[in-house]
């Protein structure tokens, strides 16, 4: 191996990205090998490494009082373990053949070139953001960096809104519009009332949160209106209004306009791997990297990608996927570290969990939705189960509904949906496990799960689910 | 088959115990047939039928305010459903050569015998009661049946809890003792704290929660002390004092007398088998009855058995073990119902899963303790973490210890433990999936669980024990 880039005959690991992958993979690999044998040199363009970005919703709705508790390592943290990491500098090129990065400081502009052994490549995801006019005016907010939560703090500072704006009661105090009813969009709308504005979610799709089939969807665009939040659904933004001075005034879809003193955009995000296809890196049908299962980049022996930027096997449908969640960022940094370290780790894939929340509303997901499996060449039953999270009789005991798909013959879990109240997300993480170790609705029936009447009925929700849906699977009727 | 136990060509399944596997079995064999093909005939001693025996704590702490809550079916719902159920008539022999039982009414004390085609034997456990002076006098009390949770509520009424004593303020109105310090122990020192009693439990073994280690039950012990209530550990009963009245005064150990207005006994259940050990049917180390996995009793084509007086195969350890648990009877009761139908369904084993609560206090287990694990001739790594049921950013997260085992050499996980706060019980369930599954700790760290930060860290605490575990397999140190 060309040890050439290190000084002193130590191998150099260059890393892009101070975000959970990047500084994941660099701590890992600092663990794996000390200084004197691996010097590690790290990327980011902005001020913060090592944050929370899926805690900015919470930052930003009061729950959470200070943005710094949302970092778990600070630069200086970074530094004192032995990794020269340098932010406020953006990697500009990647020279595959001659091993090196060109960065910039972002503030003088000053540019060189910084030759590696090994490379990571942990650039995340940018939002997605509407090419309109307007979609760049003051108050229009993305939700994805410390900097946007920040910008989006200080707007509602002005707009009414403020640190303490509705917790202290009264009436509205603004009005905000959310543009996307996914993830982002349904917890940014709870935020937003919970600093006690007017809140309007504008979502191109039949029902809010698209990750899910819409008839657990509905469940949620029902439950939404009864927080007081306005759903317009099935509505594409045709534009951004702005008023005298500039700042946003509304929201206006093909048939309404939505007044608005504040926007905030949660319309998904695209891997940012702008790099990596200048850099002729392998990128896949949803635009992220490539890996092979020990997060190599395909064909590139010293390139390891991981997080936001790189698409992921789902072990279900066989299928490679883009998904933008801190935890698989974590897993992929630990995964790359241990490899760049001279160690050996490898991560499968992933079944698609994810659980969120507006309120006490819970909602969750794994595996396939309809769509997906009829996508993934699949035959399915799905059934769907009324339960409690807690035995009936039992105080607090909040009613969840649990869909389910099992594949036709087989009886092979596909996916499962919950949306409830207290207790219900988490029980997503059963089915998740049982979609990795493939197991049948049949098998899942006896599991032995845990019960006591504070905690579950005696059959859990997700064994109701089961069992109807081993029935389904039993009776022969013509699929769909 | 012969069918000559049925009236007008038709089969009679004969059921005995009105509980959950009983009823259940009767409910699902009642589902697979109809009554012109099936007669069914459950006979249960007591007044009730498929009660929730894991509520009845929960009922004499006051969180559930009627006993009729409890009861899932009636016997007239039962009855009204096809099922010939007799109340108040005990089984008092079964005749396998002659395939008949000979019943008694219990009032009247008028017995017969009814022939069956099929049986199912469901006749539960029965507490361990110290056989001691005093065991039975007035204000000494178990919790298994719902005619005991009626007597100590009479008792909790006279001595001064009564219905909402603790709960309407002021100072203790009364001392109770709780003997054991499992699960029932533990569930009956919160009730009786809720009644406003002052709680002492005493505790043969080391720690409370035998069912885990003890460093973990260490958790447990300090956690009810800070709950205000007195752990007397290390302490056998030596006899339980009576006054003047015949009522219970005190209950005595070697070391100590401690004054008692109530005493509830906690001390265990033993598989009820006297009818099944004098019809000659197959009984197993822990006295439970033996079964196939279609819940078939072993060398008898036509008996079934299931819920507390069976054993269970435990999938980690391969050995039979004996659980008295609700959840486990219901999943019996489905099996031998659908089998007794002429279906088919099994019931493959158990990863010794359970939960509970004190107060805040969540307790959960499934797979093998360090003890369990030896005596299946396993040798094993055992790792503590501490971790939070959220992000630690978010409001509300609360500390949780999970501790794991997983095999040497191969990194099979073989056990979990879990004692914490609000969200830390049911995370065990992920654990119960992988062990039915078989996994290892290594290909753990990879599962995709539910993350965001109202409900986890972005390494859920299984992961970050699951991560510890797989380097304490990989580093090379001799086994304990």
């Amino acid at each position: 191996m060309d040890s050439g880039a290190g000084r002193g005959g130590r191998e150099r690991l260059v890393v892009i990205g101070g975000d959970a992958a990047g500084m994941s993979a660099a701590s890992q690999a600092r663990r794996m090998r000390d200084a004197d044998a691996l010097e590690i040199v790290a990327f980011e363009r902005g001020h913060f490494t090592s944050y929370s970005a899926c805690g900015i919703p919470y930052w930003v709705g009061g729950d959470v009082t200070d943005r710094d508790r949302l970092i778990a390592r600070t630069p200086e943290e970074h530094r004192a373990r032995g990794i020269d990491l340098r932010i406020r500098t953006e990697v500009t090129e990647i020279d595959v053949a001659g091993r090196r990065v060109r960065a910039r400081d972002v503030d003088s502009g000053a540019a060189s070139w910084t030759p590696y052994d090994k490379l990571v490549v942990a650039t995340g995801a940018r939002p997605i953001r509407p090419e309109m006019p307007g979609a760049d005016a003051p108050g229009v907010h993305g939700v994805q960096t410390l900097d946007d939560g920040q910008a989006l703090l200080d707007t509602l500072a002005r707009t009414g809104g403020g640190a303490d704006g509705g917790r202290r009661g009264g009436g509205p105090s603004g009005r905000a519009v959310v543009v996307g009813a996914g993830y982002i969009g349904v917890e940014m709308a709870e935020a937003l009332i919970n600093r006690g504005y007017a809140v309007t979610v504008v979502n191109r799709g039949r029902e809010p949160m698209a990750t899910l089939d819409p008839d657990m969807g509905r469940l949620v665009h029902r439950a939404m209106e009864g927080l007081g939040i306005t759903m317009v659904n099935d509505a594409e933004v045709t534009g951004i209004r702005t008023g005298d001075d500039g700042r946003v005034r509304a929201v206006a879809t093909a048939d309404a306009e939505f007044p608005a003193d504040v926007v905030v955009l949660g319309i998904g995000v695209r891997p940012e791997t702008e790099l990596a296809r200048a850099a002729g890196l392998p990128l896949g049908a949803h635009g992220g990297l490539l890996t092979d299962l020990s997060m190599r980049v395909r064909g590139h022996a010293d390139i390891w990608a991981g997080g936001d930027c790189v698409e992921v096997l789902d072990l279900v449908s066989g299928q490679e996927r883009h998904i933008a969640l801190g935890t698989h960022a974590n897993k992929h940094g630990q995964v790359i570290g241990t490899n760049a370290g001279g160690g050996y780790a490898t991560f499968p894939g992933v079944v698609g969990t994810a659980v969120s929340k507006v309120c006490d509303l819970e909602i969750a997901r794994t595996g396939l939705r309809e769509k997906d499996a009829r996508r993934a060449g699949l035959q399915f039953e799905t059934v769907t189960v009324e339960s409690t999270s807690r035995a009936g009789y039992y105080p607090g005991a909040s009613p969840m509904t649990v869909k389910m798909l099992a594949e036709r013959r087989t009886g092979r879990l596909l996916g499962v949906q919950i949306v409830g109240r207290e207790g219900a997300a988490k029980r997503v993480d059963v089915a998740a496990v049982a979609l990795t170790a493939g197991m049948t609705v049949e098998r899942m029936t006896s599991l032995d799960l845990g019960y006591a009447p504070p905690f579950s009925p005696v059959w859990d929700p997700v064994l109701v689910a089961a069992r109807k849906a081993v029935a389904a699977v039993r009776s022969v009727t013509p699929s769909r």
